[in-house]
């Protein structure tokens, strides 16, 4: 089924909501799915719609601007246009270990995620037999203190090589300099071995172990210039006992990481994130 | 801050949100909490709007009227209108078990519940002085096989007498008759002590703990005439073990319960919850 | 580390801790790990001792003999020993949905599970390409009505001649018979994708939905000839909505039936399950 | 029941557990629950065994004299003993916040805690009339920069007068002295209203919002001169949305608190919790 995604931020205002649901129904859109928030603290309004273009009476590509001269522009609305054709295309991040990156193929293969995965890139090569096998092409770039800038160039330039809207760090062990970053703004996800703002940086486990807490977590959030601190998009826990050693926190927290990386991309693909200052709303 | 709510439930038909939107803006409405809901299956429409009186351009006494002549009508909606004052009348029935009714009680005394709590009904004496300790009328009807239909219809009457919106049975361990649900068609709200469908009847820690499972829950619903199938509003759950015993499963599960409960009363008081045939829709 | 493992069920009986300690000690064994469960209503007694075999004075082909002669026949106890090489070997069976084999592939590849994986049956083609890249034999056998036992007196030649100790349902959407159940009894673990009790049978999410529970869950257990009624190993479950579809139902079951089978998967390889009845005792 | 429990602590050993067990088949003691937990890093034995005292061998008065003769030197034991008569004594303090004091008072009201209640203390009289509708003194002290020390040196004379077992800080919102903690060393419980380590001091909820978590959470923990940083006993967490207010966080943490605080409280009791180092160890 064909259908449109509307994303739309701008100051409260009355009549917003009025103002969007007439302009969908009198195009004659079916409307399948709406979610507004209006942050009472910012007075910032923020709004998610969904519609079925078959019925439709107007055109795919003329749909943003009719949109924005009799709607957006009369509320000054940032608004982004999605068609769920064709499919987003993610690039996958990954060192060696492969728990983030079997769930994410996994999905992909059963057809969960309605996405493009042209490329996986690594500084290891002990998963591209996995890769490959799923027809995937795997990149291998190894990272030294000396290449490393060198070898972000040569990324990037992949990824623009390959049309790439997204990134996905899969437990990738490389921190992205604030020029990588800059190139792909809330659209680097990254998962972090933690429940944060606990147990920022390397070593969470560890970290959780020698605390002694009773919970340990992961967080899927985007990535900022700061270190392990852009907005949080999903967070899950897990429980341990006294008698769990690190390596069995890590073997628990794995199973909480994969499942919170790809609920965070499932919910960057249905575009039911928004970003405000360093939060998110999730439409869910 | 004095505010409306306004819960609409039709067949889907296009440009209904913009109907009310429209509704609302006009009339200078300024909207804190929009839902709907587009059952996909049954074709049906839902719809919960709050929004704040003071600039609103109806009085109170007039909203329900002018909705329904300019709106309502030509949906053929049904629509129910509330207000935050006053707040509504809940009865408590409870029998021994003190978990549920404290829980309530707490959230009562700490301003939690927007809500009036007239009075507390029990088959049993042994929780009258804590009730009255937080200042409310307590009722005490014993029951026999011989005077069940006859002091059913004397609870009946006060609570006729005491205006009553809504009851809740915090474990109270009767089972209300047909004629006594039929005179508050969902607005009976029972919480059962297991993750329903499995367990339904007495006993269910015994069953749970005969099955040997590994987590035991509560329900929270609405009473219909079939024991323990009514709409569920709300469940939750409890990891228990092997070495539990079936009094360890009653003391875990009551924690459950009595959060369940309150959540359930929590979003029947905010006017949250549509009944759809057996199901609810929960606007959270 | 060498370590074995000792299973230990007979009477509860004054003594039993004393003695397997003092054997443990006597013998100059360094214990790792020690559980142990009287069952208050039953009266049996349930033991799992862990020690290193290094400074052990018996040798590993003389420990059953020796526990059995010195300590054994005198509390007349079931017993079985472990040790932790060679890995056990299991045979998994799936049918289309590829979300637990390649949980339970991923866990294998990461050294997670330490267990021998000398083939995979399937009743589809489908899943034969990912198998194989993780370098496991595949074996498909169609089943119809008309050749189900004799497709099944071929599979259990096959697991006989792979020697496999022990067998994994993925989602096998097949019923085993009695006989194929009797010849691996409490070694078959099937993921019901329920929280049993509750919606036994085909079709749990679809029922689920129409009883409009606010959870789902998983149930991962040991196979016995009533249906989805054997030993629960483990259980979890996850929140739903009234706007989630029987589609999102499945996807949202899918991560918490993976994580649980390969949970019951990890227990039963480290010999922590143990079988009382039709109910498990987990030592974790 | 009459029954006792052993706590011990030591360095790992090889025999221990085979002399306890001894000591306790030899003297004729029916054993109910026993748990053990070696620490592979810092090499410490930990054990609880709890058994009949009827049929025991040994009067109570000489128990822990005979144990420490023929056992606990031996091995250089740390050791404690405990028997379920009397009841420990356990003094609350409190501020304004009922939500913790209510759910503990509901659980001694019950007969679920086995625990006497000498008194209640708080800086706020709020309370006051709840408090002692459970039968319970309520003392006042209001606390002031000028005389918090003064006010301290009289609530631990009042604990002394009153054979305080151990202290619960049920949200009081006062910080102890040094002093005062140092008089109840690993016996004053505190409940913090987020999953520490994240968001350490005041205004927890606050700060959770500001970062934008997806769960909040709180932690019972044993109350030490550093802030929020003594050994924690439990923990839980609940989602939380985008929408979410700070009052609203402020409710939902709070059911979470009282639970969390009401089992950390109870491991307590029941004698399961051992503090190791900065750790705790929770035999449950």
């Amino acid at each position: 089924m064909d259908s449109a995604i509307l994303i739309i931020q701008c100051k409260d205002q009355k009549g917003i909501v009025a103002a969007v649901s007439q302009f969908l129904y009198f195009h004659n859109g079916n409307v399948l799915e709406v979610d507004q928030y209006i942050d009472s603290e910012t007075g910032d309004f923020f709004m998610r719609a969904k519609w079925e273009l078959a019925s439709f009476a107007i055109q795919k590509q003329d749909i943003h601007r009719i949109f924005g001269e009799t709607v957006g522009s009369k509320f000054e609305m940032n608004f982004t246009l999605h068609f769920n054709e064709p499919h987003p295309r993610m690039a996958i991040f990954v060192s060696k270990l492969s728990h983030c990156l079997f769930d994410i193929l996994s999905r992909y293969f059963s057809g969960q995620f309605q996405v493009e995965i042209p490329l996986v890139l690594s500084n290891h090569e002990n998963l591209q037999p996995v890769v490959e096998a799923f027809g995937i092409p795997f990149h291998y770039f190894p990272i030294t203190k000396d290449n490393k800038q060198e070898q972000e160039q040569r990324q990037l330039a992949l990824l623009e090589e390959h049309k790439v809207d997204f990134v996905v760090l899969a437990r990738y062990m490389q921190i992205l300099s604030p020029t990588f970053i800059s190139a792909y703004p809330h659209k680097i996800i990254n998962i972090h071995h933690s429940f944060l703002p606990a147990f920022v940086g390397a070593k969470p486990y560890h970290a959780a172990h020698k605390r002694g807490v009773k919970i340990i977590g992961a967080t899927g959030h985007y990535v900022t210039e700061e270190l392990d601190a852009g907005p949080i998009i999903e967070q899950d826990i897990a429980r341990v006992k006294h008698h769990n050693t690190v390596e069995e926190l890590v073997q628990i927290g794995q199973d909480v990481e994969k499942v919170v990386l790809s609920k965070a991309i499932k919910y960057h693909l249905a575009k039911k994130v928004m970003v405000m200052g360093n939060k998110t709303i999730i439409f869910n």
